[in-house]
């Protein structure tokens, strides 16, 4: 593959300016001569590191197969036109401000272009350095919509001994997307684990996580986000409890990765993860200070991990006999009682304070090594000593060491996350029936959902001669928001009263009389799918009324589901004790419900023609759900509660 | 002071074996031979590096004030005793396991014990080196009750920059406890900024703590705890929804300080504050790569900092002109802005990666450090480099420098919540008159309170004859637990029949008959005070109801507060929008709600015989507050719902 291991390269920019980049891309780019013809052009002459350079590409005898970029934007587009004319596949992009015209034309004949303002591509398997930076080569494949992000992942993953098997750089995108790049790693075998930094989400990208978790590479996903105020308008509840993060946490646990908020935190976790993924979140704690065992145990709680016993103390055990590490590791690991490992405190200081132990200290960390290989428990330990022999060992040996505990525990929590099953996609089967908005038709469309029962009514005379019971609810049939706009009537003893009020409002039109729910003992929710501009269909089910606004308790997945994934999100609720009897109540029926919003979720799936889907309030007992009101706004509409009136 | 600088001390167990600890204690000791008298006690004579010892204690010419205890536990009695013989004033006790019987014989005799089973003590301002372990002279004070955590903290502080003033491993505290320990750096003046470990908290800790900040050095306060499924068993809502961390959270508030959860932390969070600590929480972020700004957006509103601008990206302008990083940290720093800083990206390593680089970024690195002193905003950096002639640069100049931005960020959101204003202390009074358990005893000592009119009856006449409006509440006055005995029946329209079909099922005795809160739009809450076995009286505010359980949606502080406090209190709920005008309905009367938690906090420490108060439920409307319900117990009472009635 031309961005992998082409056959020759050529720098055009190189330089012998070590503050220049183009001195670093010719640098990298020499470390791969025993394996491709490297070139370096510079339009001044001369040599550059001692090597030869020609003027210009044409001079070459043969053409490179992939030119590296690093001149000024305003050469590139001659620079280029000569390298497709010559027949260069592929550019890297390392020039920032490459206009759209020169893009087009890399295009068009076919070539490939990763970048621009991108920081080049590294890979270990095939020698290939033509990227700024120094790599340390290992199993951590890292795509990076920022370069230097991506430069702070592969500093980090030298340090933590994990390293990196490919760096990609995917810079504006214009060509080479984050996907293929992502894609490219599923046959990539160096790659054991991916590391992945998006500001932004193109198509594809699910799938292509899916892909390489189901390849046996887990994938640690880095973007940002959290802080930006800017929520797109919502049209909906479902629109006004949807973060992006929310969606993008959903698309993670579709895809079987993790999001994290750090490089450090990316590197810790890949780190961890690298030569397998914990079985559970069972974690055991190991210490030789009392104190530090239960600032571990403490964090190990706060990252979604559990400690099923009491940390081991060594206290001056592991002074006396430097075994007794592998030993407690050793009971811990082949106990069955926990998933992971962490050993805190004092191991890894010993051959530096006391160099006669050091030998011991070092074959005492091979050991570790050893155990974690053969009992697939993972362990991460955390030393008040940054580096050393034994800490050296460790790392070398795929036992991750961190200076901090916090680092330690963090990287669990995520590994244990990663462990968790991915979700069983539903297949999706599209009927599209032409949709007319309006309450009734909403009634009509989701009609897998129980709704109370009720009529169309247009006058006074016919909300009398309903057969409906009391207490009754009235709506206007057309409007979305119909509370805002008075549209809408509950508790009513006096319908035919409320409705000539009504009318005298909002003037003629399709009204719905409606029964009122009136069981006792029923948890209210929001149903809502929505389409992501990212990522497509998502559902979401959450608390209602005070709980919704006030607590934001919801949860997001992913369209479509199945009802398995439905009652998971349930689960996942502040308010989930209200379901399963709450204060000696009786359950509700959470299979009712799941079933719903695995429906709600199919049926937007299903429709492109439909925006949203929203069901709210749901009210669900021990007798199963009712839907109180919906609304569905078709794809491409706005809100227009004044001119969207259909009169019967 | 005997610990801070004795005249002479003698470590007894002195070796010249590397790997045993009087080896260490020896070398230290002998570090602070040019300001005193340091003698080497070793049974079996000889030297010991390089330095004569004596066999025993009355073999020297003159006591020594000080005297280190690094020997097995059976040697000590003896030693001890020669010693205090001798007239020595002050003992080490590294060795665990002193029995109390030398405890005892050392405090009769008027000396003083740090420990037993501690590391013992470093002082940089006197070069007193007592302890195991390398310490880096500087600001910080340490004082820990686990000599390892401690040992953490003071190598995490050297690599930091900002160093170990003084470190006081208080171990078992049989003598001096970790609040001497606190008092004593109050007057120290190397000491700017005090980081302490305790996993129990002994009297005086608050009043220390406060001492400390008054003297302008901000407390760091590392505990742990939780993790611990323990509760003590609650006999009220209020016992049941206070945590022992939120009670050493409560005490933070009261004295001026900030609890963290790992020694990490609690030295980044020093170094932010050891030369001032931030005026508030709004943090200036900048970079030269926009998505390590925007990651570092993120984590400041994460750490509960906030951003009110968008990150400054240097982008290429950074590399272009290195004097770029100090303009744009100038602008943010002297735009009144922002309170702090933190730069993020790949400063401090422009040295390591282009050599000719390395003078200007040192040098800029210095006017950034000057920068920060000038203006008073604290700044934080973020280097790719672990360590560069800038990165030293900084740390020296009191700019902390870390390697991973959650490290930065975490600190400065610590130190923003530092510099908050300490709570008002209420004067306490006492005034105490016998209290008589029961529902009625408790309203007629709370008489600030409003609540339900109601009567005392003991017969269905009674209730007939009393003039109170329906519905009714009928409640069995001695019960604490009135609920789940049946003591306690709600919206009665015929009391007397409540009456008869009670005092069918639990006898004779007084009954109280209440009118009913019929006010809507009411927000529940429950108000409670008890006592902390470490801390004393504490007072809590949660939402009623649903939230309470659910969501544990409390707050808490020691008791007494001011109602200012109890404001604070209440607007720290996540209920707090429910009071303030939820959903367009009036506001309820907070100054009222504040004054009553205000006075339930006073009242429980005016009144020493008592437990706990609990007003549960609490309900405040518009128009003020009413205590539907309230429970007092007395202080050594047990729960005895069924022996404690008293019959009228």
């Amino acid at each position: 593959m031309i961005f992998s291991d082409p056959a020759s390269v050529a720098v055009v920019g190189a330089s012998d300016d070590p503050a220049k980049w183009g001195h670093w891309l010719a640098r990298g780019a020499l470390t791969g001569r025993d394996r491709r013809a490297v070139h370096l052009v510079n339009r001044g002459g001369g040599s550059v590191l001692s090597e030869p350079t020609v003027r210009s590409l044409s001079e070459l005898a043969e053409a490179p197969e992939l030119v590296v970029l690093a001149v000024p934007a305003a050469h590139v587009p001659a620079v280029v036109d000569e390298a497709l004319s010559v027949g260069v596949r592929g550019f890297v992009g390392i020039t920032s401000g490459i206009d759209d015209g020169v893009i087009a034309r890399i295009r068009a004949a076919g070539a490939r272009l990763l970048g621009p303002n991108c920081l080049g591509v590294f890979d270990a398997a095939t020698s290939l350095h033509l990227a700024w930076g120094r790599f340390q080569p290992g199993s951590l494949g890292v795509v990076s919509q920022s370069g230097q992000v991506g430069l702070e992942i592969a500093g980090l993953a030298a340090a933590s001994g994990i390293g990196v098997s490919r760096f990609v750089s995917v810079g504006n995108q214009a060509d080479v997307t984050a996907t293929e790049a992502l894609l490219d790693l599923v046959s990539h075998d160096m790659t054991t684990v991916v590391g992945v930094y998006l500001e932004s989400f193109g198509p594809g990208i699910v799938t292509a996580m899916s892909e390489l978790r189901a390849a046996g590479k887990p994938v640690v996903l880095l973007t940002v986000g959290s802080s930006r105020a800017a929520q797109e308008a919502a049209r909906s509840h479902t629109g006004a409890l949807t973060s992006s993060l929310d969606v993008v946490d959903a698309a993670c646990r579709r895809a079987g990765a993790v999001r994290v908020a750090t490089p450090a935190a990316l590197v810790d976790l890949a780190a961890v993860v690298s030569s397998g993924v914990p079985r559970g979140s069972r974690v055991g704690v190991v210490s030789d200070s009392g104190g530090q065992g239960a600032i571990a145990a403490d964090l190990a709680v706060a990252a979604g991990l559990s400690v099923p016993r009491n940390p081991v103390d060594l206290a001056g055990a592991g002074e006396q006999d430097l075994e007794n590490y592998v030993r407690a590791i050793d009971v811990l690991a082949r106990g069955g009682e926990v998933d992971s490992v962490v050993l805190s405190g004092y191991f890894g200081s010993y051959g530096p304070d006391t160099p006669s132990l050091e030998a011991l200290e070092v074959a005492v960390s091979d050991r570790i090594c050893s155990l974690a290989r053969e009992t697939g428990v993972s362990v991460v330990v955390h030393s008040m000593c940054a580096d050393s022999a034994a800490v050296r060992t460790l790392k070398a040996g795929g036992v991750p060491v961190q200076h901090t505990i916090e680092r330690a525990l963090n990287a669990l929590g995520g590994a244990a996350r990663l462990g968790r099953p991915t979700q069983t996609v539903v297949p999706q089967t599209k009927a599209v029936v032409p949709f007319q908005p309006g309450y009734l038709a909403a009634r009509e469309l989701l009609s897998f959902v129980r709704f109370p029962k009720a009529h169309a009514v247009t006058s006074a005379a016919e909300v009398k001669a309903t057969n409906l019971n009391g207490p009754y609810a009235l709506k206007a049939d057309w409007l979305q928001h119909k509370s805002e706009h008075g549209g809408v009537k509950i508790n009513l003893t006096d319908p035919a009263t409320a409705f000539d009020e009504m009318t005298a409002r909002l003037g003629p039109g399709t009204y719905v009389l409606e029964e009122m729910d009136t069981r006792e003992n029923t948890v209210e929710l929001i149903i809502g799918a929505k389409r992501d501009h990212s990522f497509g269909p998502v559902i979401l089910v959450g608390a209602g009324g005070i709980h919704a606004e006030l607590l934001k308790d919801t949860a997001i997945e992913l369209a479509p589901v199945t009802p398995a994934t439905a009652r998971e999100m349930l689960a996942r609720l502040i308010s989930a004790p209200l379901l399963s009897g709450w204060r000696g109540a009786e359950p509700v029926d959470v299979t009712a419900l799941a079933e719903v919003i695995a429906q709600i979720s199919e049926t937007l799936v299903a429709r492109p023609d439909l925006a949203e889907i929203e069901l709210n309030p749901v009210r669900v007992g021990p007798d199963g759900v009712l839907a109180v009101d919906a609304l569905i706004i078709p794809s491409g509409d706005k809100v227009n509660d004044t001119s969207g009136r259909r009169v019967a």
